[in-house]
């Protein structure tokens, strides 16, 4: 992983990884968006980190996990300076990072986690908890630099499998896929296949509030955890005796979406399912999105209730941004049944979507969107060496708010980007009462693409909260959504996020400026 | 209601819905019991209730809600001054009422609501929210008294329908059967029906994490709730504007379960489903309790998912308790199904719990449960009318937990209690991962039926911590399990908690002692 991390610098993924941009897609950049490639990217063991911690402090965390776990070389320093945003990437392509850690520290279990909690909150020493790095909201930056992160590589057990409860205890750092294949020798997966899943962690998964590419199946990280436990600078916090009790508020869903904010998430009871038998991907277009809409909320309300249901709009199935497109117009809605008895649930669907007005085009487009799911930040990549912009961004709301939020956005994104600019969206999480909206954005650089950037982002913000939506459904607050966090909870809410982390941290060293802005002085 | 609750003083419910006790039981109460009928309860009228408000703290309350709507006579003070365990109707059959509310006060709306939670933090006076009184964990009793019982019935209102998201804005003090009226004539049902449904409140449903019979169909009710609007001293809280989000944690789950000690949930926007087409309850039986459970559980985890399904053990399978045990043993499970294809799904069920070992009882055991499902707790007022002292507790645990729980449960009971004396059990809610367990206890009452009762409560507390399982599963924290909830969440949990409430109570006004014991003097 650690050399994966390296060969990932200043890109979503490794090169052997890359993935080349559709012809079609080349040509347009050049002749509409007239982009050119940019400079190289700025080498890793370029960026300068000069030495920062005092030796005392160094002393200390050495103590606590042994001095070969506490780095203060300065590519380490670097890959770990933030996530893996497009501005992020422009930082790192530029080798210049806001906000460099002093330090990275890797713990190798829980007991360390809280001694190196304990020696920060002493030295009132910041320190931001790193899993998988993947983080597109700035999760991982926070404002001044100078901090240490905790690198929790180390905790990537699989701790206990429980067949009859169908429970298993998974260390914070296991990588996603690693996780799987420990389940797998079990009978078991998880289910939760986000596109971060390749470098993804379950410690991750649980802070941020992850939802899965599979989330109408298999229910999104949230509803997978049944126990956690936590690490705080006031010591240690355990929860989930069952899986559901009315013993005072759940407080899994206080930590659950904390993000390294209120303490180290290092373990997670998470519940398992057996490993599906069979596996159907298909492709049916309809008309309209309006239409897809509609056919996906009575699915979601109805039934039959697919594992995968992902409905581009009529510019993302133009686009087949992911390779799967049809030039025949209308949108692509791709079902995914997994399980043991697909072919009468596929058999159900399929008559639900034809009286909705949907027309089958097979398992070719489902089987190529499940080829190509996690693709989608290496076309970034691909994007961003031919000198085009590409970012993403996704809310969800009730069903009734979703057309409005949908127009609102859109109209946001191109009122402040240059023009051409395209915009693209799917709904990829449905539930009874609502659904995501994921919006992809490219643009060419311009003279100042992350000002401009933010600005546009900023707008889409705006339009979110104004429309109802809520200002991420799976990618997190951060420091990059906290404003608007701020507006979506309230005054009262922040506060009383606030009261949590004083009461937890009291020195304010975790995460900080992450999720609620630091208290202003009275 | 208030008429129904003056007829239910010092009982479940009204004498016109009073379930003469089964001639068996009547019985066995007579010669193994040997209990004799007690006094007859004190009349609401004979309860002293001495003005206790001073002038001017009653004309602050009068000038936000009218004189009209605040009342101090000692009957209205006196039936909510306490919930319907059996504790408590002791004490209101002897009169003796241990916290007595100063005043009833009636707000009429949201704005009334935060007004007199000004009025009461400005005059440093408790407050207890009071829905439908129907708490059995002491959630209406602050230790001292002299408080304002805050009543919502007032806030009775269906406040919209999103047919298209499929949801509704319920105010807080609209009983469950109204709620349910109301939501018919659109076609949506909560299809939320704890024991408590003829009495108990939307709000108190959300504030004690409650869980309806047909939980395994339609959810708990903290999966039903989307948004809330809550009234805190320092001002209202709004959340919920997405079905699913991962803006930080879900701040709907901080109030879901704070039982009025945070503040004051005025309403709630829930999920609804379209009313049931179909319904079919069934019996079956199990040659024992492990194989009942080995076949809900299978249910559970693969399916096909009943809407209710209940399992009684044997011996609450031989007394019937409620009306619909047969006498040739083994244990009763019902199994409800609901909703448009319920004939398939039942014909599904049926293959399976014939595999797992069950013998159809076909549909009149089912019918029978389902036609006195709410039987129990007036069962209990015929106990307590012929001298015998019932009394019900439960408890959630991880499937794998679930043996030992059970049987650590019955011995400390049994241990605790005078011989002779029965102890029922049924599993009632079931999850993925585990599902809980509901206790009945029939005993004489002896000469302290109170103390005794606590004792073995306590017991059988003690046992539910060290075998694993949640304090309560649906009937919430109040007084009663506050020292076990503390050792549930641990003190860095209790921390949390007081945190939270500091932040939105500093005055420590709102339903003083619930949930978590006032902080002891620095």
């Amino acid at each position: 992983m650690r050399e994966e991390r390296r060969a990932g610098w200043a890109r979503w993924g490794t090169p052997e990884h890359a993935k080349p941009l559709p012809e079609a897609v080349a040509g347009l950049l050049k002749q509409v968006f007239e982009v050119t490639p940019p400079a190289a990217p700025a080498a890793l063991d370029a960026v300068a980190a000069p030495a920062e911690l005092a030796a005392d402090t160094l002393a200390a965390l050495a103590a606590v996990v042994g001095a070969e776990h506490v780095d203060t070389a300065a590519a380490e320093r670097a890959l770990h300076a933030s996530g893996k945003s497009t501005p992020d990437l422009f930082h790192q392509r530029a080798g210049e990072l806001p906000a460099l850690p002093a330090a990275v520290v890797a713990p190798a279990d829980h007991d360390q986690v809280l001694a190196v909690l304990a020696v920060c909150a002493a030295h009132r020493l910041a320190v931001v908890p790193f899993g998988g790095g993947t983080s597109v909201v700035g999760g991982l930056s926070p404002e001044t630099g100078g901090h240490i992160t905790l690198d929790l590589r180390r905790l990537d057990r699989l701790v206990a499998v429980d067949p009859v409860s169908r429970t298993a205890v998974l260390q914070a750092g296991l990588p996603a896929p690693r996780a799987d294949e420990l389940l797998a020798a079990h009978g078991f997966t998880l289910g939760h296949v986000p596109q971060s899943y390749e470098y993804a962690t379950i410690g991750g998964f649980a802070a941020t509030r992850s939802s899965g590419q599979a989330s109408a199946g298999y229910g999104r990280f949230d509803d997978m955890v049944v126990g956690m436990t936590v690490a705080t600078p006031r010591g240690t916090l355990t929860t989930g005796r069952a899986p559901a009790s009315s013993a005072g508020p759940d407080l899994r869903r206080l930590f659950l979406g904390s993000e390294g904010a209120f303490g180290v998430i290092t373990d997670v009871t998470v519940r398992v399912r057996p490993l599906a038998a069979q596996r159907r991907y298909e492709g049916w277009r309809f008309p309209s999105f309006v239409d897809g809409v509609a056919a996906a909320r009575r699915l979601a309300q109805d039934g039959p209730r697919p594992t995968v249901l992902r409905l581009s709009d009529e510019v993302e199935t133009m686009l087949g941004a992911t390779g799967r497109g049809r030039g025949d117009g209308g949108c692509l809605l791709v079902v995914g049944h997994e399980g043991a008895s697909v072919d009468r649930v596929a058999a159900e669907t399929a008559d639900v979507l034809r009286e909705c007005g949907g027309e089958s085009l097979g398992t070719e487009p489902g089987e190529q969107w499940a080829a190509h799911r996690f693709d989608a930040p290496y076309l970034r990549d691909a994007l961003l060496d031919a000198g085009a912009f590409a970012e993403t961004l996704e809310t969800a709301a009730f069903w009734s708010a979703l057309p409005g939020l949908y127009e609102a956005v859109r109209e946001a994104l191109f009122a402040a980007l240059p023009v051409p600019s395209m915009v693209l969206c799917h709904v990829s999480h449905v539930y009874e009462t609502g659904a995501s909206l994921y919006f992809t954005v490219v643009t060419a650089f311009g003279d100042e693409p992350v000002a401009r950037w933010q600005r546009a982002k900023a707008a889409a913000n705006d339009a979110i909260i104004a429309a109802g939506g809520t200002i991420s459904h799976h990618h997190g607050v951060g420091t990059e959504h906290r404003d608007w966090f701020a507006q979506e909870v309230g005054p009262l809410g922040v506060d009383v996020l606030r009261a949590v982390k004083r009461e937890l941290d009291p020195a304010g060293v975790l995460n900080p400026g992450i999720l609620v802005a630091p208290r202003p002085a009275p």
